[in-house]
């Protein structure tokens, strides 16, 4: 039974990183004979320059059929100014999660030990650090109606979106996390604003009241302020963290520089039956697009992840992140983990390297 | 003429590091003959326990009377379960940022070189480190309406909250923004989710006509998961950050814990005419209330900012904050921002020395 994967290499470096995780999977698609279909589609900034928009219903179908979903990045400073606000290559991601109902996203945030002296923090706040944000991902402010620009009275230019959530929509992103800490320690910490926000107090009850059905899950609160603090005060008291679309945006980017390798991690976002879209926590990073020295390690282990989550192929996935570390071991490393006495390589050689290790 | 400062001890921790605050105060009054009078009132959960409501009238009208005011903080958990939300603690504060319209929210993030060790950062990233994160402080999401929770068909709760700014809210609090960064290293970093949110969009561009009257200051935008991201990464980058309400909560509690020592780090909330709410910008700590080790420096620099943005007395301020850097210098120091070698007090024990210092 074939399973069907579209990749949709996106702006920036994506297409360069994507390339070297499809080297792997290919690779791995024979080795353990996994039956996967590739095919290629345009999103973003790419799609915008072919065909006038960010999400293309080739690629909406695209991905509506296929089982898991393998993204570049997308976005760059060119298409920033469209004043068009639908003609930008954010909204070709935000439609997809949107109409793939991608609403758990996971992204986390570990540091590889032999990428310890990257982060910023020193070695005892962050060494052994482990931590997974789970981030509501198609709902909140980011989708929130009424939304929009207006001229008030008097000529006065205003902004305005709506950050609202339904209990429906609280519970079942609390799920994801319930289950996720129930696999890991434990420990579940959900980040609102409820002493200031309406719609975070209805988040917080939620959580507590789904906290009853999974009484070996520890759930604390922490207010989103406290939260960011907490992440560079002492990052290692966290387990799972599970909050919202905007506050998860901003906490997991954090979390991630946290580790100092932002280039390591990979993200997967899921609908409710585990099919899902995966990619880099990064982004398309455009000041180095198209100069072959982009870490395409989050990507490769996106893909890793892609296997375990969406394809139910587990020792796949443990063989690349185990090709992975094994690069990690022999001193390969590209700039930006790059560190005294190692061998700095660019993406190709990274990802010939991966595929050498597998 | 006689000055009137109105003194909010507020919760937890509050009222013992605003009785050094205030010691502070009644000596340099004298030195300096600057003829303030003192006056108390309660406001947060004190409020709340001795009169029912966060911000009473009188409260409200001392308030607006002041020529400024000294917060201590406020908050606690045995107030955070009121299911009526107009009956919080934090209602009392937002009370009177909004009445008082003091939009202007001043928040430094300064490394003292004596504290360099106390960050969890390594000392390369952060030593020298000196922001300052300009937060709106009435509008945006905080403010906007309508907002609320709401049962839908079905039954289903639902919670919400509006983000908005009209382009004078912006306008303001930018001008306020590009003078901080004229009168220091003329570097602005708007920090905004243009790629997302529509009243972001009109945010950056107010900032971007706002530039074009300071020609002398080099304005950036940043999208405010990058800039959670760069605050880890390199927070030396930055001079003059420029955000809203919820952003800025976010950030700035961010950029206060690089330095380690958020105990030390003082705040204003200011009007168009400078008259100003001063605060620590740490919380109420209701975890170690009464037990007289709460840090009060962070409150008496807070004073030492109200002396100098409100009241036009900078030499008693430069003289308070001489002194706070003389205790540090002296080998003193409370319990969140101890270390080996040094001397450890308590809070009256550290206010008592500024206060011989001076
Ligand atoms: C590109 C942008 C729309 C996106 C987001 O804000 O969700 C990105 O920052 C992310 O976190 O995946
Ligand atoms: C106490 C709370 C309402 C307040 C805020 O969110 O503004 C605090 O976090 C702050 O930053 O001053």
């Amino acid at each position: 039974m074939a399973k069907k994967i579209l990749i949709l290499p996106g702006d920036g470096i994506g297409p360069e990183i994507v390339a070297e995780a499809r080297k792997v999977l290919d690779l791995v698609n024979e080795q353990f004979n996994l039956g996967l279909e590739m095919q290629e589609a345009l999103v973003g900034g790419a799609a915008i320059d072919a065909t006038g928009i960010p999400l293309p219903a080739e690629t909406l179908e695209a991905a509506q059929a296929a089982d898991a979903i393998l993204l570049g990045a997308v976005g760059g400073p060119q298409w920033d100014t469209n004043p068009d606000f639908q003609i930008r290559p954010e909204k070709g991601l935000l439609g997809i999660r949107a109409n793939l109902g991608l609403f758990g996203n996971l992204r986390p945030a570990i540091l590889y030990p032999q990428l310890a002296h990257a982060s910023t923090l020193k070695p005892e706040v962050v060494s052994g650090l482990d931590i997974l944000i789970v981030r509501e991902l198609t709902g909140g402010i980011y989708f929130g109606q009424p939304r929009g620009y207006r001229t008030k009275e008097g000529g006065v230019r205003e902004g305005f979106n709506t950050y609202v959530y339904d209990e429906n929509e609280i519970r079942r992103i609390g799920r994801v996390a319930f289950e996720a800490a129930r696999a890991r320690n434990k420990k579940l910490c959900s980040v609102d604003k409820a002493n200031v926000l309406e719609v975070t107090v209805l988040w917080r009850e939620v959580m507590n009241e789904l906290s009853a059905e999974y009484p070996d899950v520890e759930l604390s609160h922490m207010y989103v302020d406290n939260a960011a603090m907490q992440l560079v005060r002492a990052p290692k008291q966290f387990d799972v963290i599970v909050t919202g679309n905007m506050f998860g945006d901003i906490l997991s980017d954090a979390a991630a520089m946290l580790t100092g390798s932002i280039g390591m991690l990979p993200s997967a976002s899921l609908d409710a039956n585990n099919k899902g879209m995966y990619e880099p926590c990064h982004g398309s990073a455009p000041d180095i697009a198209g100069q072959g020295i982009a870490n395409p390690l989050a990507t490769i282990l996106s893909a890793a992840m892609m296997l375990r989550y969406s394809l139910g192929e587990g020792a796949a996935a443990d063989k690349i992140e185990a090709a992975v570390s094994q690069v990690l071991d022999q001193g390969l490393r590209t700039g930006d983990i790059m560190s005294e006495g190692m061998q700095r390589v660019g993406t190709a050689e990274m990802g010939d390297a991966v595929v050498a290790a597998l």
